[in-house]
């Protein structure tokens, strides 16, 4: 199991958000704010098998080349092993 | 050490963080919401010694146990390996 | 490449992140809440290079040094391992 820890900006999270979930992923969002000016962002996180990091990063970034307007700066992810995955 | 990410309905945070809180562990609970409805959840965030893990995803499962009206969806816990825990 | 996640009091947050982006440092905020009071606090992510994190730490660190009325208590930092890390 991996987890995606990703920051991006909130139009992106907005846009990403119904794909990831069509593709069956289960996300989670936290409000956060970057930088100096405290500018709105999202940060996302998604467990997820090894195998569908590629296909979530993939979808990610999809999004962006689709967001001609994007001002709010780009977006970082951060993959992570999971030691355990538990449901509760 | 390790670090539990915990994303849990509301409810079962509410229920939880006593009994965490009273077997010694730090908790850290961040808003988050889920899904396609953003239906409001907790994260919690636990850092703890790898002999404590078990205790604490017990705890956690034993408050699903005693609530029989919960309505909003299950929980996902992420156990992480913790390179360096540092008090500041 | 390392993540960290250090939970601390609001005016440390307040106080450390000037310094941290001023070291190239890229800082994302997430409001949170620690203890039976639900005392606000900061949850800082910062993800960088391993030979930036005792450096990032005591930045950090130095702010507790400079804040001789910190009531709201110390703080931890978990600084984890990151198997891949994606600009998006």
């Amino acid at each position: 199991m991996k987890l995606i820890i990703a920051i991006v900006p909130d139009e992106i999270a907005e846009a990403a958000v119904p794909g990831l979930l069509a593709a069956g992923l289960r996300v989670t969002r936290v409000a956060s704010t970057g930088g100096f000016l405290r500018r709105g962002n999202t940060t996302l996180l998604l467990g997820l098998p090894p195998e569908q990091v590629d296909a979530a990063l993939g979808l990610l970034r999809s999004v962006y080349q689709g967001n001609v307007t994007l001002e709010a700066g780009r977006g970082t992810a951060f993959v992570l092993d999971v030691d355990r995955f538990e449901q509760l």
